[in-house]
């Protein structure tokens, strides 16, 4: 029922983390770059770090060219996501492991063809995982913006162990009355309902976005219904992610 | 459970709906504006109207003045928002039934102390039952960038039929442990999920969104709890809008 | 010949002065929210706070939807607006006297229907009223950006005594060759002139506007005749305002 | 009390009006280009053509640089300048004899010492009177969003006419307990009142924009002092325009 | 000299061409979008169509993650480049062939060593040539914006035979004193002088665009060495775009 | 062969430099203005100080009026521009020896009749001398953002000494087979290869920049008769600048 996946890690050598995720015919290239320091409205007291994340379509990712909006960089559709992505990066991850460090997560669709949001959550957890396992293991030194003591030892500090849970993400809808996994656009776009959901390892949610689609509305049945078939999707997800992790 | 709701139509008189919605603390003022003609990107032969929404926090709604953001009038937490907002209303409004028109549905914070986002669907719903019923009943003259033959008579056409559904929304959370209903914005500090619902009179869900917060997922248990808390609180609101719909 | 005015003190609670202002079915919310410190363009050794003021035209204030700018959120009328509703509120304040605090007044329109900058204007002296007795009678704590010497007794702040005078402000025009008081939409559209007036308790002038309408000039005999009508106007609102005052 | 004022008109070429306009060390160089068509906002049946006017400050117009706003070109000052420069033209213009014509005046302020807006304003209408005479006396060729049929004379056409007054402007102000005209820099600075007076040679005022400074107001004798001497200065920069516009 | 070239052709499949390019570590994806209808500047009765080009780099492609800029989605270098490489596209392809077609070429850069400007020019050609032979051998249907007669038949047409020429782009420099071609990142850095040569199969410049860095200027026998190398370069790149040409 | 130069130096007297240079119908007013202190992104032991350029188009100097545009106030034409005129005049100054000092050049066209953009850098090069020949040759107090330690004496420090070389700049295109020096707007729309060239007294090349117009490459023929066209007319222009100079 999942599209066939294929995880590409250090697509690129720059940034602390590159994934290319390909997904059926959707491809999302999603780096993590490290850079020291926490955001200047950080408390003077507040430890650890802070991740962001971004969420852009290139303009050949669709059929129809998507023209770059006129002012900013991505549309009220990205915004929405990439605060979808970014709450849900941050429900696995400790920030006050990673010392004061700002790890940016810029997701890149290359090709669109449905579920892009779910797979950006997807690679963004394995590129999490290859820019974390770059941080030095040595408390870093003090950085801009940080309060930061170097003669006390921060036993807290061990970004290899930041990562709390493991994280995928799955789309799910109703398509003629049927549950379907991992929507490709033709689906989506006849679906009713149109759900994401962030599933953890350990078997927590942390994000669920149900919306009706074409003025039909959806009942509880159909809400267990597609809970059941992400929980199977993101298991599926996790395996792929943990056979890949470990190749390297 | 739920807060004290009061609401005041025709609060203003310009617009063709005017809700003023207290909840608790929260205070949202509503307007539904109706523009003759459809966006530019509709197709020639695309029959009925449009509706969107918009969602602003006036500065003065929170205790630290909220500024205008730099660049335009929202910020993405507000764009998340109000993509939310008119999603929820398309799922209850036949647009083919509204003639060539534009509906704007503009959402204002007053007062922000928790839930105003579904506090604006709630809101919303009532004011657009005010503005459809000032809509003529007669088929509505040509307008601009709309395909409108009026040797045809378009028997679909009924904006005092175009509401499918009622529709109210309600955030739930779990503080403590404890499932809560309606949180205000101490309570939602505190919560470890946040769930936003909007329901309908018939018993269709139109969104349900659920974040994790603070780093601690949700299981399925707690989904199914909310859900139901979130149900009830529906169903309260529905009968205090009808009471006030019925007012006048 | 002024339409009436009800203020409703204390509308919302979360900023420090919460007036909505209604003047005929002109409909404006003000509010006075107060931030510690002061802007980054004082001097170091510059005493006091600043005041600043924006306006802004909720889209359901007009018949016809009043679409928020594309960049920004007010457009160049409410630019030259907010510019001169600040110039008017500095003119009664003694910046010195209330410590590095910046005081942001928000004027929002709810309803349009001609006079909202001097509705905003006789608003503001209300809730800035309110606004400052909220201010702590002891000397405030240094705050960013201020330079603030804790030992030296600061004789001068006194924020209750801040304001120097009383401020009231009105329209007034020359409509169909007579001289008319706080004109609504339909006159000021029909009006030859259009004067805006902001005027005190002492009996000074503060801002005096007054433009030429429809192609036509006015000569020294109509503005004497404006600011005598003017002035009577501004008496009138301020024994409003000063009952509203008493009030509570 | 007037500064010298040298004017140099078709300072350039391009534009149909071009002047360079020093009064005393404020240098300010004014054009006016002519546009057939109308703005899109004109109504189908409306007759004539419109007139825009645009002030900017070069960022070497001041002895500390004026770096350029961070989005567009003016800034909120500038705003409410061109604004003001906008309606004093449109005062003494009959746009309904320009036929299909948009005509865009744009101020750009060379060198900064007082009264750059008034001097904008006595400079545009030398540019103007240019920029009409070299309109063709014949009705024009019908141009785009203008209804016009070609069949039909327009006896009303007549640029050479359009003008229907002489238009000068100066600032006024109160300085040291005196009345002093065309203030510098140094004198507004140290200002009580400021005051702009657009004037014409008919005796109508067109503009008057007075505003307290340093949180003083002013009564009705200084307005009156004031506008005496603004009449006064007008009248002799009105002299200087004629003397400059019969040269050629 | 020049570093290792491996060019992916089809990337993606949603855009009509779609080239990977790698060059050293340097890495650019370069889409060729093609649209129906010609810009809206488009004279009525210009025949043809347009190209156009973007130039991003992604926030991943540096070592120090690369913001995207606040307003827009390139900053004043990447709208100097991508003039650049538009203009070096409509060098070598003639617009009236293309009929009612608008061609957008988005150079995207994944990873950044140096040479990212030419390599882009040098992947936009194979990614061209991709999407013309796409495009439809006979008359295309009449397109938004497009003068076109279907009755008449153009002769001229032929997508097929638009490029007039093969195109490649290389960089070269001064370092230590030594001509180098395909400056990486480190060289670059310390060259004296920078120059980017776009050239044809035919022999034929069509951009050369050199630069002293570091302050140090260079002489005519800088320029002809440096010209020299970049010829011999593009006509190595050129063989490999070939070789990959025909690979299919 | 190059058209008539007539510089003012001194044009207006606020800023350090102002020249208003008039090449045949292009005239360009440039001004240069000191800024104490170096930018934000100055390293804190860097030494020296920076120079900047804009360049703008004056509405009215173009015969069809050119718009501002929508957000900021150069587009993306000047913004190329801009950067190539930065680049020329820091290939000619040594930035160590001017101290914490920001150098503002900025260039406006009044009237655009072809060469805009190499008058500028011509006119920014006498710009400059006049402007440095205002710094203090004693060490400058410390500045914002700069690292000074007034007790070493700088022995490098010397404005008078900061420029290096003499620079001048020339466009050369061919017309109808013949190189053609100083290009006009006519004479540019027809030429088949555009080159700008910025060059200096010691016989160095800063900036070459060449481009093929209207589809037609150039051959290296082409190339060093274009350079030797430009080195003689740079020549021509540094005798004129020098006579200038000296003038006062």
């Amino acid at each position: 029922m999942l599209r066939p996946i294929r995880i590409t890690r250090s697509f690129t050598q720059t940034p602390a983390g590159s994934v290319l995720w390909q997904q059926g015919n959707t491809v999302v290239f999603c780096t993590t770059s490290v850079t020291p320091g926490v955001p200047p409205w950080f408390k003077p007291d507040q430890p650890g770090g802070w991740i962001t994340a971004e969420y852009v379509m290139l303009p050949g990712s669709t059929p129809q060219r998507k023209a770059w909006p006129k002012t900013g960089h991505t549309d009220s559709r990205g915004t929405e996501i990439q605060r979808l992505i970014g709450r849900a990066l941050r429900g696995v991850i400790d920030l006050s492991r990673i010392g004061p460090h700002t790890l940016a997560v810029d997701c890149q669709v290359l090709q669109a063809d449905g579920g892009t949001r779910t797979a950006c959550i997807s690679a963004a957890y394995v590129s999490l995982c290859d820019a974390l396992a770059k941080l030095p293991r040595e408390l870093p030194a003090p950085a801009p913006n940080a309060k930061f003591d170097p003669r006390v030892v921060n036993k807290d500090y061990n970004p290899a162990q930041a990562l709390t849970d493991q994280l995928a993400a799955v789309s799910v809808g109703i398509v003629n009355g049927q549950v379907e996994l991992d929507l490709d656009y033709i689906k989506d776009s006849n679906a009713s309902v149109d759900m994401n959901v962030a599933y953890t390892k350990s078997g927590k949610f942390v994000e669920i976005q149900a919306a009706a689609e074409n003025g039909q509305g959806f009942d509880r049945v159909a809400v267990n219904q597609m809970l059941d078939a992400a929980v199977k999707g993101c298991e599926e997800i996790m395996a792929i992610q943990t056979e890949s992790l470990q190749a390297k």
